[in-house]
């Protein structure tokens, strides 16, 4: 883990700060360890980080000082409590609230760590109300930075490579699970820290399933395979879909879902542009499929934000809320599936950009692209 | 993914009925992915459970209603609801209340989750309050049943089977990375679906760091390596650690500083009976530790429960607040580390039963154990 450079993540800070105070707090205690990873460079598993007009406090244990050291710029401050650590925690926060509120992640801590949470306080001696906020995190991390971009693209050129060196592995007599550990195998091969989800690969009738998990059915001749997976560089993840046939030779008919299901994916991603409405970009996608009648089901959104988590916001689906902004990461991956028969779904990561998404993903599309 | 039996399913759902009646409850709301899978045996990502007197109704969605078939045993109903999932999972909800409270799992859902239930239930009608509710599942989950035990068994035997075969690569001139992904090639050759945490594979000063990742540091002639692992099955993990000397010849400070350890952690398992205090187990160990002069810091907990969850209740630490039962699955890891020198960690996981702890991991102990 290389720690990042300090530019990146003093803009981010500055970016968080200004949304504290436009959200009406003075500080915010972020306990996420995505988000602390986002604004801090810290990936250690125990931590909270308070942040203020003046401060960046990052509160961790003694296993991590060496780490955190490392990890943090300089402009900001770590605290190392003992192993006591929820009342330690507390008694070094009460030092450093400076009103009589302190903001709180209410999407990331459950009911039973706020009551702690609350308690210790109390105990400690503060009198600040915990104040619930949500999405201030959330919605900066949606637009990706430079250095997040970069890592973004490389976990997806490992991820098109990857695929390339397994093709080989996608042949009549293999299992699912033997060709989805080879492509896992490949990923780390190129400096994949791990696959950013759990590989799907799902042959013949399996890929009827939108989320099969790998079995030990062999693959024959003739079989669609749906493979879904992603690499990661650094924490950010990659995720595409290709569905290949086995052998390379389709029937007329895989061949006119594939272009079906291409097709929609294809007007999906042309539609990505700044401004439009992620629900209706869900709606053309669909519309796109339901236009050139194919068979099957379409049961799950068109896409999804990507970044230190795999599926994180926005999400493209009728339940969207937002519109595609620049800098945004974003998958489109419509697909269609027939229960019992198969599926195919084509998926790209794409960089929202004033001249409309380009893609991270490169691999080739088609059936039998080799 | 092979169904589990039924019987084991109608077993814990007895218990649980018993504890939410118990905890003066009539009907709970399971929300924790693990705990559903621990009750009902559905993987889905998406899921909730009502468990009443009289009723368990897992509510999912459309894309796992094959699956959600195959999984839940006949005494279980699963109803599918389409995609605008809050409001529709409440909506169901609402309809099946029998009382007008309906506990929840505090530990499991997270303040804004908690406060869109309460909206969407008020939305459907429904007047029932929400009660938080805190360990009911967790505390049941303790206590492992033959199957479970039988998963880890199986697990901790890959383990085993895969350190073996990865032993010829801890050897000079082969980095941290690469022996790490060894390993986890040779479990997942035995049926291991995934890592059951990241590995750590630290050698030479990186084992001075408790929770090193691996880097591509080239192991050396006499470094020692901390190799802290496991595989999964069934979504059961195991847990190990072996500390190794490259090339097979210990120092006599390497010899002496690995039986300090060896000697603590040999105490700790000794130690690991029925009724024994946690928190005490804890205590013993780190002072059989301390009695033999060893340098180096021991900054982490003695062990951990293990199950669905790789660190789950109940945990052996100073913070530990409960007693040793019969059916216990835990580890039993000590370690001394000297920060920029190394560091020696052994690990077992292990069975409480009537006569003490019983191994699950069988690799030799030692630094050159081949």
């Amino acid at each position: 883990m290389k720690p990042l450079k300090a530019a990146p993540l003093a803009d981010r800070l500055e970016k968080l700060r200004s949304a504290v105070l436009a959200a009406g707090h003075q500080q915010l205690l972020i306990t996420d360890s995505l988000n602390i990873r986002w604004l801090t460079g810290f990936t250690g598993s125990f931590g909270s980080v308070l942040v203020g007009t003046d401060e960046t406090v990052l509160i961790t244990d003694s296993r991590y000082t060496v780490q955190a050291g490392e990890q943090l710029p300089d402009h900001m401050e770590v605290v190392i409590i003992g192993s006591d650590a929820g009342q330690r925690v507390a008694d070094h926060l009460s030092r450093r609230l400076r009103t009589d509120q302190l903001a709180y992640e209410a999407d990331h801590i459950t009911v039973s760590a706020l009551e702690s949470l609350t308690a210790a306080l109390a105990e400690s001696g503060a009198t600040a109300e915990l104040v619930a906020t949500t999405d201030l995190t959330a919605t900066l991390r949606r637009i990706k930075d430079t250095s997040e971009v970069e890592r973004l693209r490389s976990a997806s050129q490992i991820a098109d490579e990857a695929l390339f060196a397994t093709l080989e592995w996608i042949r009549p007599g293999v299992s699912e699970i033997r060709a989805a550990r080879q492509l896992e195998w490949e990923m780390a091969e190129r400096g994949s820290e791990r696959p950013s989800f759990e590989t799907i690969l799902a042959s013949g009738p399996n890929g009827g399933k939108p989320h099969a998990r790998p079995s030990d059915r062999v693959m024959e001749n003739g079989d669609m395979v749906v493979i879904d997976f992603g690499a990661t560089v650094d924490g950010y993840g990659s995720d595409m879909t290709r569905t290949l046939v086995v052998g390379g030779k389709a029937t007329a008919e895989q061949e006119n879902w594939y272009q079906n299901v291409a097709r929609a994916q294809a007007g999906g991603v042309a539609a990505l542009m700044p401004d439009v409405d992620l629900k209706e970009l869900h709606h053309t996608t669909h519309s796109l499929l339901l236009e050139t009648g194919q068979d099957g089901t379409y049961n799950h959104g068109t896409g999804h934000g990507v970044g230190l988590f795999i599926h994180e916001d926005p999400i493209i689906s009728p339940r969207s809320e937002t519109t595609a902004e620049v800098g945004m990461a974003l998958t489109v991956e419509p697909g269609a599936y027939i229960e019992t028969v198969g599926g195919v779904r084509i998926e790209d990561l794409l960089i929202v950009t004033g001249n409309g998404a380009q893609p991270l993903t490169t691999f080739p599309k088609g059936l039998a692209p080799h």
